[in-house]
């Protein structure tokens, strides 16, 4: 937590005035802290109403003072600064589309089950971003040439004795131009549980890099010890057994998302007419490309190529859609599967890990066919 | 049940003399009725050993003296006959490999679960089938140009007022030269659980028109009306959400059995040497023929095409082999999928129907490389 945030009051996000996000529309998977899941029915627009966007939170929500907020950039830098919001929204602004996806998005699935929030589908949403670039405000800073890693503290506060919660970004994707520090999302200012009164945007990776209430940025010779560095969002060097536990030595940190693709309309168990059925959804593959999308009505027998949306922003998942004419009544199971630029397609059986991270199995929706 | 058996004492197979199935190898799925399934990794040779073969039984195994013993073959007929045993085997004889499967092999894989005997994926095998063509009995009997189903009625008998154990062939597959009244299961005469001592083996079709210890042939011109015709092994005319309850007027028999593969080395969660690891099983088609048979070692992302061994019978199972050559240590998805001769492919979905049959999923184990 930065020093300018300790008379911040640290109170659960519910009630709060500026908190605007549909608790009446979103599934709640956790209340405190607040872990909100957006129905995938609702994923239906290339851009995610703010509204509608899924909430991961680690800890309880903060309520920031926009004029007791400060930005401290210090560490492995010429020249340590503090800046106020204002100061951060008077420097040189972009705005990028981006999706962002928990972690642990479809941790539910996971046979045998994993602890952690029980994701299903839809930890996942897509916005457009407005901020300045972490690069410039690193340049401001006078970063080293040693600096190899920087490091993310969000203003947010566990129970006790909770480590601070600290992401820690290698240096390449920190100086990426498409790494944001983000004080607009889809043209308003964040929402709290969105991460007011910035958060980072770290395209392509998984959403936890992209920390909110963000009030600290450290760069730094060596990477970050604590436990969300260390311990979590981190991967088997090598795929596991399911039920294997694995020591951290054995692990990798996660980084960018694994390709992967969300059938959004019709939804899962619907009644569709015979006459013609749109099948459409996302697809996304963090830094890679989608080259294509595959669509199945016969599962998995046979796969026809989807017709993809245009490529409207690097990091954006890409609509897909495939007319479907049923030749019969009857239940069906549909499936998708993306293929990013590197040729990786998704897999068919989920793959297991301790955390129960990336799950990015084909996906399948049921849908039957009225006579 | 025929006349010829009425004094026939109907008890249990436990620790009968004759009884020489291997209950300490076999997975015993149900004690009474006798429902033993092969463990998979057994199943390594193209022909199954007798006392391996898997064991499905409706109601108590019936102990048949063989003086007792007759073949009653009436109905739309013109010369209603009563045959020995000795009179069977004086007919001209014929030899077949057969692969016989449990419609209900792979039932407990399905959600929601289904009732009836919790088959996995060993309720297959392949013997050398030795009798008499049900054709040659049905002419010298005088079949009717009338004649549309042929009811095949085995000794076996439940408690009580449980229906008798009947099921129906129609005409043609009854007349088709490679459908069978066998006595002898690879050269050894059947052992009492696998039918002693005359079983209709029905090639192709789902193992319960193999009906066992068959005392009575009743040619008709009407299908049969008993439960385990117009009930039991149905399946749904069009496909259902799972969960369905579907009337029997909205079902379809259960004919030939679906394309499947199965691999049975190396075994399912076993450690492979890094070196070279041979993938290897089976694959069956019901009426038609394995065309290919696709190996994928790294979950469905990629798939290559398994060698396919020699086609020596045509309703055997055929053998399939890859060689990998892992690129490193780990835990790794391998799957097979079968193509028959009509291109149809086995579902990536397990197909759910109300009474759990034909699961043919593509298979899958789960492989070890060490390190």
């Amino acid at each position: 937590m930065a020093p300018g945030l300790a008379a911040t009051a640290l109170v659960p996000s519910l009630g709060l005035a500026r908190q605007a996000v549909s608790k009446d529309r979103l599934i709640i998977r956790s209340a405190r802290p607040e872990d909100l899941e957006t129905p995938v029915h609702l994923l239906t627009s290339w851009i995610t109403p703010n509204e509608l966007f899924y909430v991961r939170s680690h800890f309880y929500t903060p309520s920031i003072a926009e004029s007791a907020w400060r930005l401290r950039v210090d560490g492995d830098v010429g020249s340590p600064m503090e800046l106020t919001l204002d100061e951060v929204r008077r420097l040189r602004s972009t705005t990028t589309v981006v999706t962002l996806e928990c972690a642990g998005n479809g941790r539910a699935f996971f046979d045998p089950p994993v602890a952690g929030v029980q994701w299903e589908k839809g930890a996942v949403g897509t916005a457009a971003w407005t901020g300045v670039r972490l690069a410039d405000v690193l340049r401001t800073a006078g970063v080293r040439a040693s600096a190899r890693y920087v490091w993310l503290d969000g203003a947010d506060e566990g129970l006790g004795r909770a480590p601070d919660f600290i992401r820690s970004v290698p240096m390449d994707k920190a100086m990426h131009p498409d790494t944001l520090l983000a004080y607009r999302m889809n043209g308003e200012t964040l929402l709290v549980p969105h991460g007011f009164p910035l958060r980072a945007i770290v395209p392509g990776w998984e959403g936890a890099y992209s920390v909110k209430w963000l009030t600290h940025i450290q760069v730094s010779t060596r990477d970050h010890d604590g436990p969300f560095v260390q311990a979590g969002y981190r991967y088997p060097r090598r795929p596991v057994p399911p039920g294997t536990l694995v020591s951290p030595a054995d692990t990798v940190p996660l980084r960018a998302l694994p390709v992967k693709s969300l059938i959004t309309s019709p939804a899962d168990n619907s009644m569709v007419p015979r006459s013609a059925v749109r099948i459409s959804g996302f697809a996304w593959a963090g830094d890679e490309e989608v080259r294509r999308v595959d669509v199945s009505t016969d599962n998995g027998r046979t796969w026809m190529t989807a017709q993809l949306g245009r490529d409207r922003a690097r990091y954006a998942w890409r609509p897909f859609e495939y007319l479907w004419r049923p030749s019969d009544a009857g239940s069906y199971v549909v499936l998708s599967r993306a293929v990013d630029s590197r040729g990786l397609v998704q897999p068919i059986v989920p793959e297991w890990n301790p955390a129960g991270y990336v799950w990015n199995a084909i996906d399948q929706v049921r849908l039957n066919v009225a006579s």
